[in-house]
């Protein structure tokens, strides 16, 4: 199976990075390609971040289409879902909505966790977006943080156990999501200091996908008419069937 | 006041229809400048057209900031809205956003009646979106539709007013949105055959709009760093601060 | 435009009050009339107070009945709002219907602040009358208060502006209402002092029933029987129609 | 054990036919006074008379204190009910909370049933007041009515007949409840046609206001000041403790 | 009346507990008969428990069909409950059913407390399942708690009666339910401390079962064939029919 | 890997028909074994089926304990899911479970078909269960039926095309569930005819438990006490570690 992983953003580091936590979570037989966003922005943060983010994240879907199998949005918040969903033949998944889906088949109730506070309201829209919130125990964010996201996880280690374990003591989370991109690895190296699962969307999303490749038949085919698009890029213009 | 009114699709005479018909609703004091997207979609109509349109709107925007007191996005669906409201200074509405309030504070319960049933997963999501749904007394939608979208008012205008009955009489509705923008214009021409206000997205979102320009103090200013974006049309670049 | 304020208990001096902060609030072409409650109660703390005066206020609209555009009811709570709307063929709105509107289209979610957690409940239930519990991002109220109504948003004024931030920092609120009687007038004071849009239940009033009048189309009229009404002020006898 | 009922109307003939209505429905310690709202309107229809039912429901509750163990409020949409929870010592029960809690109690959904479709957005917003909605497993309404309300029982008894078995069949109810004052004493002669049990608001509202009684220890006494009102009947000022 | 009481666990010093306080709880009439799970665990405490204690629970009822008029499943989660309503003829209630809809009706909104945080999860599953959360103020509960249930509610009396207090002055509870078995009889004995009713579970099950029996006409008989079921205790069996 | 299918009833022939359907989606690394229930009863349709239907489901599971890496619980409904999740140190998934997010992954909005009303409420509870009423589209259902079930998908295949076409155009579903046991195998035959991916709930399990083995670290292990069950299988007994 041909796994296709598309960064939101335009940091070729960390689509490296994502594309290797693609690969460590892949089976043996998926092969991950990890591309960032073709335009945009080098991170991700707010609402506007996000609504330019969609069309870059669909444009890289469109650019290699036919290349792959299914595909991931790797950044919360999941931009371009919907449409990307529309327009494809192949199942495409969120880092979040991998996470919110695999964390409530794992238990009753999954408690969200993350580094700051300023995350949070995107986090609750999101999961209202996937209709998940009654099977959220709640959230326990750390407060603001003003330094390096590339270092957040190992500075703010101590803290986001302390967060977990409030998670399933206080709000009775039987798994607790690490919500975030700057959180990405850090499940592995905690888990042993949480009394239970922790979730990673990353990781999550790499499975779903591959158990979704072939699942249900497509239904009978739609055609659509061939519609122009200004001011995108070719990839996008093409997905639309334009010239 | 200066009022920017963006048509979120790039077919101008949408636009000059759209302007003229917030103009009709707009009180002396307002000049109301009407503007298509610069780039984009023809027509939106699907949620890939939806996620394009974001940016072309938020590109709309900020080509003109500086030159308006508030903005309306004429598009059902309000593309663009979370994030113009984020990145502004001034009051930003949708024509959905508009319509859905309005409603709710002329009756009880509103009914949203539009041509056909194709539109209403999108009007149901976008009603979702505003967190009215308790306030809704229902959809009643016409059967599926392949005219031409500018006669639909007109050829199905029975029709609407037998949905806008049942939807008074059966579902209680104590007002009606006559939603899709396809129906613009048609709520005067259909009052007096329904006995419940029509509520008409455009005109509630320019009077809405007026109510709240310096209705509150805007807070303490907050700084923004300038960032990069690249990829989209230059007016974007501006916003975000880049050079 | 002419707009009637309703204070619905019995002091003239929180009249005088409000139709100060109503005038301030509204447009030039706006002439406003402040009245009380012609009968019931000199404040309004608890259900059996709102029960008792909900047809004080309608008795008070109804006895000005054709001399007013729209109107306002200008008590936390909204006593008589539906049956107001229900009567009347002018625009009524409450305000703290006002408030929670204008908030929710003025961010994405609101935080409501309140001096002491006693009104918690009530202001919980109106939020749930009016359907906007989706948007709300949460409630901070100061602790139980005994003294002056009159001064306490003076004497709590730095509480208010920490609760208004935590508010914004824990709850992600982008704009805060500043609910309940004794806060009107406190949000200019304070604004510089929160980095969020502070909204004022009075002010939003006005503004928001300046823009419903005219906006929808009435509906064919609906004939109404006259009906006898006993034990009530004659203005509300004249409002069902009775001798 | 003394119970109060008290008819939110003016109507003496339906004061009689709910009394005697209750006391069937009452154990043999139960002594029934029945008694019509001392001022107000001779039928509840509206929202606007719903309102002027409260005081007039109130003035009857107060007029009495003393003489009763438990109260019931005998009107669909219970006017005044959460005043007379908050202002009197002794338990007070609508007939549509009544209704609500039994059916819940009897079956895992309960459908409502009554004669026309007007009255369905009060049935709904009363369902949601007390909470329930997720109980309920739809409304069944007939069609417009003009007739006598006295007299739509039996005239419409096969049409609710045939309304029970949609709800059982179609929306799996479990229990329906025959909702609205004109279908009192209809549950006993059709439930032979009916495969559920039928829940009638009065009965349920006289059996659970029994158990309620001496259920739950009061809690420690709540001094309250004396307040004056004006402009209502003297009960309701004693109620108050004023002079 | 006949009222059997069945504790879902096996523990008989427990059962001859429950019964002497629903026999204080009950009317003169009533007989109350209590009765241990015929197997199953002597503790009810977590989901899987609480699954094996469904059947134990139903083979009780079943074991004594025809010998009361109604049943209580006396064990916080009413295992069984939906079943026992299906297959039974007469009405079933669960103690935490019967808390929650007696709680409603008394207050507006209701609190509720508890020794453990640990038992919060399966509380709110609990509330859910009964479709009360709009009426809950919220939940309060004590820290972790690894002694003796049968000395729990002595030795945290106090906190018992500081986390009722915040229940009212923060949440706002008009009434409080003290959950969970170990706290069964607490309440008279906390209750002069407390400024709002406290309810008990077991009292209230008793209570409205009684009021339950004979209130709606049963309905049309069903015919049920027999079928046969295997490794369960001939009781039920028999219930559905079998040899 | 080695996934153990549990069928909840105690029919051979049917758990036969599940193991093939079972090994026709799983991957071809995947071992299937399916097994019946060991004691309980041939078909499971009511609630106090599925009440027995859960410990013997568990004591399937804890048979064979050791021998797989995750199992299904082929039953919808998924009796016993929530102990099993708790009990067991594997991933355990319902197919109604499975079903639900899977599409929900799939699509934004998915409907749910079956062939007889019936099951509609049992089917709602399940959803409910699940939390993810908000992503569905809403159910359509055929009239009752009193025939083979092992005859119906053939015998109402036209009927069950119709009901997913209207959940299509006037639901708005993007993807249909196919629910109920008798539905199984249907999809594939029918699918060209619908024009939106049919998902079939044991394909879904199969694949979406293959996802989860190995997905999350485990967290810290937690001792249980051994506790001692009477009355149940002794499989039961050795899962809590009793002699």
């Amino acid at each position: 199976m041909r796994l296709l992983v598309v960064n939101s953003n335009t940091t070729d580091s960390v689509t490296t990075r994502i594309g290797a936590a693609a690969r460590a979570a892949a089976r043996s037989g998926t092969v991950v390609e990890a591309v960032s966003a073709p335009f945009g922005l080098p991170l991700i943060v707010s609402r506007a971040d996000w609504l330019l983010a969609g069309p870059a994240t669909l444009a890289a879907l469109a650019a290699r289409r036919g290349t792959y199998d299914a595909a991931i949005i790797a950044c919360f918040g999941d931009p371009g879902l919907e449409a990307a969903k529309e327009m494809l033949d192949v199942p495409v998944l969120g880092i979040s909505e991998a996470a919110f889906h695999a964390a409530a088949m794992l238990g009753r109730r999954f408690g969200v966790v993350s580094f700051t506070a300023a995350l949070r309201p995107m986090f609750e829209d999101c999961l209202a977006q996937h209709g998940l919130q009654a099977r959220c125990a709640g959230f326990r964010m750390g407060p603001a943080f003003a330094g390096d996201p590339g270092l957040v996880a190992e500075e703010r280690a101590d803290l986001l156990v302390e967060l977990c374990r409030q998670s399933v003591e206080q709000d009775g989370a039987a798994v607790v999501i690490l919500a975030g991109g700057p959180l990405a690895g850090l499940a592995p190296m905690i888990a042993h200091r949480v009394p239970v699962p922790l979730v990673d969307g990353t990781a999550a999303a790499v499975r779903l996908a591959e158990a979704l490749v072939g699942l249900a038949p497509p239904g009978a085919p739609r055609s659509r008419r061939p519609r122009a698009v200004t001011g995108f890029a070719p990839e996008i213009s093409a997905l639309y069937g334009g010239a």
